[in-house]
């Protein structure tokens, strides 16, 4: 790997915020803490270009010399997310302008319109400058573009490349008039020019207009991002380049495509819950960047740089670039991390994959609206806890040097941006409709009942899957049926829930009963919807619980799994099986609640022959395992508060002790066990 | 009647949204159900003038030839409510402007400002258009103009109309200074030219400038209908001619004074509440529509076509012109209706006088932002509950083609659009004023408590009302007065509730004591009010309770019927009568709740000699009686879940059974009974 | 005092509301009532100048004159604070612009931007014009200038203005990118037309900025206050000037600073609560007064008119300019004051050193946004509860003339405008910090414990100050921490509350671990903070419970007072005590809860040898005491509903009866005592 074979640990690292003579003290702290990778010059724009075309390098000259002199590598950023206040005042026309026509101000980051040219141009100019400059320097192990692509513009400009992008998607207008069913409500376009984005409107907006927006800002911001790749690679092709992704579908960013063109994918992740919801978002998180990155290898090995003899890890690439040291900030505040949560969470992204665990940032700084966002040197100094933990996260991130390869998953959740952006739309049968809450739910479901979940996306290859899950994927194209088709035949289980396959590509409803692309596979038809309020709940006739969704369902080849009780569907089917062709496929008729749907996520893997991480871990502690060649790791996380004891056998890898015959974790512990090997 | 003396059944049929191959099976399924009369065209401006100037009429030729031959009859829609995307981006002038100055964009409906001379012109073109061609088109039997008046707007044209109303309203400056009290603040306006909209400004607005912002837009939006109207009556006077209201006090229609200028009332009703509440908001909308319909049959009646032998219907001429098919939606959801629902409501408001039952829409599009709105033929398509109940309902109309004459009512409710606006406004003693929400809740005491309710707007005839309700009738001019000191003297009983008369119709607080116009008549005297709490009750001396409002209330001259039991009014006046003239007025300056309310209704109504419906009728089951000539009509609706006995005696027109002594409703049914003639 | 020795009584007069004829009435009714001094003409700008240059001064002549002949003096404003339509229409560009950059309209009041050279030349030209005609009107007794400043702007004449006062305060760029720390996210500033006021923005905005334009606001509307002072003084230098504050520190004015350019601190009081709240907001607000009154009389004695006798009261200097005779507006309704309540507030400002009690205002007018905020003469007119109670109120102020002097507190808390804005900066660790909220608790822990406060601001004297409170005074600066060090060393008690010191005076966060300005005299550290959820709360080990706030607390010095009982910081440090120089410094590390925080004010203020106002005074009766040369006055509140006694011995004024042993309450009754003298 480009960190010399080491997992890569640091965080964003901004000299330019202190004095220098604080550099030589960073230098020496993040040896102290074994820190060897750091993200530099992320918002350094005002910085490097104090002026249009004048340049300063001076001062990062020194602080990528006195890196590399500290054996520290460097993740150069381009510094394209925050332009410099000379650039706004220059170009007020690439400012973004909110759906409401306010145009916004300098004052904080992401004040530039990405459809601007004016922005392009100088976003191009200063990447450039930094390839000209850097491309070859020593330290430099990957460049980081931008940061967490995500900002959108209702400006004039915005306006005329939508209208490119969407005369390049349907060709004609007849064609986009059908796909967004302008019929209704008379919005027939005849001339392109008529198009605006979905700026505010009277009353409810079209969905088409709205899914496709968002669309051409995924593809826009995506342009944004390889046109600085190309430029870079071609200063060096031997240095790799990604981007950080922020996770969340308001961001209008279809990150599976994107990953494509990374060299391996990085995730920022700040789980917005604490205690167990903070667990569950990070496997989440670190699953789906970890489905992400199968297309990312699958394209583009990461370039191993000449000075390392490691064989590079043939798992998908992916690196948890930016995450809290301490707080959680949700709710409106700061929620102090315990002890040793920072390590058990950084390892968990290692577990699942990531190439290690990087933070934002190393220092944290005295003023700026982040003050108060942690950093592993935080505002009391390394005399501190959070420091001395951060020295014992890099020990122990050196002693996992050896783990490689993929994560054991047998059973898949399909993830779909499109599908998100569409779920968020005005008009639909309920307001708390929300396909990543679905693939939260399911994922916590086989989590807690203590399976290896992937994620994949539509027509993904299956292969190695027994059970497939279908979250609310609200959108459904004649492709993916084909695929879910093909799957089924050959024998795979399929676990679909409420609204999949309901609409097709451009939301449009699919007729003939709900839910149209599906009702052959599952061999069920819906009439109607029955959406609960939100204090409310239905229970099902095996004891179960369920809410936000019921609809009035018929079998329609189908049998019977589990039906409602009471309320005015009792006794009709929630929860239906049917065979097709090899396979089986269930059908969810309701967001069934934690516990219920673990108790589905059991029955559903055991029908699929699929088996538990590691069986013998008792409840809240976690079992990951990495498998490469004949090779095996065993992540184990205990997750509760008091010591446990776990059925194993190997070396634990943070202590370098063998393990006979179980492995015991204290409260809040983590161990890895080499099993084989 | 124009619909050949059957009740008019159907509702919107946008063949628009569809390929001509459907509207084939549009008729036929039309047919199965007895549809007879359909909507047509609401939102195809941009289908029939696709450019300006260049209509397409050949699809609508086809589409109304088609139903035609299928002897559906049609009402044909001027589609103004939705200009074409060319139009928006021709005259962006006339796309509306927020309250912010934010104009809003093309991309929903309603995007428009009618205040702009560029939309009334273009509006007229294409109404003028679809006069020429389809005036005598032998399927036409209505126009239907325009879709929901209600929409605002504060650009400068709009500014300019309305300095132009106001000169027209107040002759000159000093009235309107007077009128709105502009020396509070030094508001004092020395020319026209300084008057623009109520935009967003600094602190408080002021209440004469936001009354008469409303009362402007009624009178506008008025004169961009009455313009269509002529048009159309001069292309063939033959034909009825009205526009749909859209009900709710935030709506800028003066409904009461825009019924002179229809041919008959339209009302769309879509009840926001579910069970109960959906009943009495049903009974309430009817009420209100016939209450307006009187203004409309006195002044035009509905013209009849000479191929019907039918004598028209003497009554108030309204029609319910939109409904939901099956969902609810409302609290963030949809509710679907339970089986007999649709049939319920639907002759609910027949009971109450409309010409028949019309649905929002035919058919449920695929795409556009009401996708998931309801329809006759939902996405399942014709094998569905709610088609086959679509077909009951079409008989079930069928069978009542007999039923003529107005509704029975000794009560009536008096009903103020200025007042509803005038308590939204800010500054007020309470943020939980609402006239529309007394009116309700009178309605809902009187209603729950068996006896039928007219509706009225001040200055209206009283003959035949024994009972006249005030509900916070907040502002009374000097003529309203007199009309209620008429009533009085002539031995009416008066029922009025807090806020009563407090304002003048500028909205100015009269002096002297509360509630300045009424203080004589209810001989009563208040000087200070004691707003609740949201949460908050009072209890009365008769054991009821009550909410949202108390006040210091004096006797001047009436009687204590009930007073406040415990905190800071304890013991003092709640509820007052007062003889005045022949007459006796009651005053209740608090909100009782409902079921004091409806023993108050009670009280009230027995000592003004009104009786019940149907004494007999269990509660929970509803009882309206129609009569003409020497005939009439009781119908029966049992909204309970339990089966119920009404003794009767007549004949049972949905079964054609005869009835000797009583007849049986199953839960959730309907009865209608010839009792005589 | 230019009142002739009494106390000020009145309100808010203004005769343009009303025909002339009730002139005369109004006049009879304020000698009834013994009202001695008006505020006039506060929003006449469109009747005093009806077009520009064009004045109209006779209604003023006349009402002036009315008022000399009826013994009743007045304040007269300039009318800046609601410019004419005319001036609207004339200076678009002088209308105030949102954060948002919407430019509000006229219709309001305030609708001006006070950085706009054409509202300020206008303002000067209105103000010069009322010197010229009435500085030598015999009933002048003092310049009311505008109206509770407190409006700001975002337009482009204010961003010129800010970059000019920004350029004043740092001197040059590299001080602003320094003291705003725009390093982080790369907003460096490389030329001064770059910054922009804090318009909206993508994302987070910039504290120091946000901090920094709260300032300028003062500032400018400061210099706004001062032209007008200057050119009225220049008319007669013998009236005395003000301008009448608003409360809240949302609004942009540093009161403290603003004080010694009044010749007399005048405030508005409106409690936002009902019961005890607004007993405490009461004597809070005219505590904070007395403050900042401190600064106004150390720079300029009020100028005392020839034609009085008595000679001026030496306290600082400080009147109740507005308050509400009647209702409380709060949660969406008006909440009516019962009998007595005006007459309690009223002598508890006066109690507190208040020259008078004013009221807005006179008469209740019949339209205007505020048509219901209450009036002396109210709706419902003179024959009212409230006009009775005025009357009773004006007998009872004119047998108080002999009160005078300060009032005697021996605790002080310390209040800083700055601060106050800090707080209200998104990004802070959390949402529910607020100085005044700190400053509010603080002040109502020794208010209910019998202790009476003042306030200073930093660097204020503090002889005769035995306990300093700083309740979360977020921005502290070195001059700060010497001013508190110089206290201790003096042998000064000091009480800090949690984030005290935590930021500079540009709200960087200050290192090494918090409070970082005060770690050294607290002789504590803090690495981590622990904010708390809305509805959470903490165990003290004393029994007491905390809200809001907790942090990881170390000794450095200090010993424990109490720690926390439970949760993840068991058994550390919640309150210390720490021995500095001759002094004791508690630090408190958590909101205690209200019972919790009077016993520890008990215990702080004991330490101190502070002792309460009237030791036998029962709970729920509050006292104050006045004292002058050899005499003193102690005023006594019963706030509770029972009779309640106080041993006490002196002259009860009200009553004007000897009082030998104690005097007694009745429920909501005040008595005021000369003790001595």
């Amino acid at each position: 790997m480009w960190t010399d074979g080491r997992l890569c640990y640091g965080g964003d690292y901004n000299p330019e915020q202190w004095p220098a003579q604080v550099w030589a003290e960073d230098v020496t702290l993040m040896r102290q803490a074994k820190v060897n990778l750091v993200t530099v010059g992320v918002f350094a724009w005002s910085r490097l270009e104090p002026a249009p075309g004048r340049y300063t390098f001076d001062w990062l000259d020194e602080v990528l010399d006195l890196l590399h002199d500290g054996g520290i590598r460097v993740a150069l950023a381009t510094p394209t997310a925050s332009p410099p206040p000379w650039f706004s005042l220059s170009h007020p026309g690439a400012l973004p302008v909110t759906a409401d026509g306010v145009r916004l101000h300098h004052g904080s980051r992401d004040t530039y319109c990405a459809a601007a040219p004016a922005y392009r141009d100088a976003a191009r100019r200063v990447a450039a400058a930094l390839a000209d400059r850097y491309a070859h320097h020593p330290a430099l192990a990957l460049w980081h573009v931008h940061n967490e692509y995500g900002t959108i513009c209702h400006c004039e400009q915005t306006a005329r490349a939508f209208r490119r992008w969407l005369s390049a998607r349907h060709g004609d207008l007849a064609s986009l008039n059908d796909a967004w069913a302008t019929s209704f409500w008379g919005q027939h376009y005849s001339d392109w020019a008529q198009i605006s984005t979905p700026r505010a409107t009277q009353y409810l907006a079209n969905p088409g207009h709205l899914l496709d927006f968002r669309r051409f800002w995924s593809d826009t911001l995506l342009a944004a991002y390889t046109e600085q790749r190309d430029l870079l690679r071609a200063a060096n092709p031997a240095i790799p380049i990604t981007t950080n992704y922020v996770l969340g579908d308001w961001v209008p960013v279809d990150h599976a495509r994107w990953a494509s063109e990374v060299d391996l994918v990085a995730i920022d992740h700040y789980p917005s819950a604490v205690d167990g919801g903070a667990e569950e978002q990070t496997a989440l998180a670190a699953d789906l960047a970890r489905g992400w990155a199968r297309h990312a290898t699958t394209r583009r090995p990461v370039t191993v740089p000449s000075d390392t003899a490691t064989p590079p890890d043939p798992a998908p690439a992916w690196l948890l670039m930016e995450s809290a040291p301490n707080q959680i900030h949700t709710a409106g505040r700061m929620h102090t991390k315990e002890p040793g949560r920072m390590l058990r969470h950084s390892l968990a992204h290692v577990a699942r994959g990531s190439h290690g665990a990087m933070f934002f940032q190393w220092r944290a700084p005295t003023g700026g609206a982040e003050r108060f966002h942690s950093a592993l040197v935080p505002h009391a100094g390394p005399d501190s806890r959070v420091f001395r933990e951060a020295v014992e996260l890099g020990g122990a991130l050196e002693r996992l040097t050896e783990v490689r390869g993929d994560v054991e998953a047998s059973v898949a959740l399909t993830v779909d941006a499109a599908s998100g952006w569409a779920l968020r739309h005005p008009g639909l049968p309920s307001s708390r409709l929300d396909h990543h809450a679905e693939v939260t739910a399911a994922h916590r479901a086989f989590w807690r009942a203590g399976y290896a979940c992937a994620t994949v996306s539509p027509g993904d290859p299956l292969d190695g899957y027994r059970l497939l899950v279908l979250p609310a994927l609200y959108l459904v194209d004649d492709a993916t049926t084909g695929w879910l088709r093909e799957y089924l035949h050959g024998g795979g289980h399929l676990l679909a829930t409420y609204l999949s396959g309901t609409a097709d590509e451009h939301a449009r409803v699919r007729l003939g009963g709900y839910p149209g692309a599906l009702r052959d596979l599952l061999g069920v038809r819906a009439e109607e919807f029955h959406p609960l309020a939100d204090d409310d709940h239905v229970r099902l006739c095996d004891g179960g619980t369920a809410r936000i969704w019921t609809e009035t369902l018929r079998l329609a080849g189908a049998e019977v799994v589990s039906s409602y009780d009471g309320g005015v569907l009792d006794a009709m089917p929630a929860v239906t099986r049917h065979r097709t062709g090899a396979g089986t496929a269930w059908y969810v008729s309701t967001r069934p609640d934690d516990a219920t749907y673990r108790r589905l996520a059991d029955t559903a893997a055991q029908a699929a022959g699929v088996v538990p991480v590691c069986p013998a871990a008792p409840d809240g502690v976690e079992a990951v395992r990495r498998r490469h060649a004949d090779a095996s790791w065993l992540f184990l996380f205990n997750h509760t508060d008091r010591q446990q004891r776990v059925p194993a056998r190997g070396v634990e890898l943070l202590s370098a002790t063998p393990v006979e015959t179980a492995v015991t974790l204290p409260p809040g512990g983590v161990a890895v066990l080499r099993e084989r090997g």
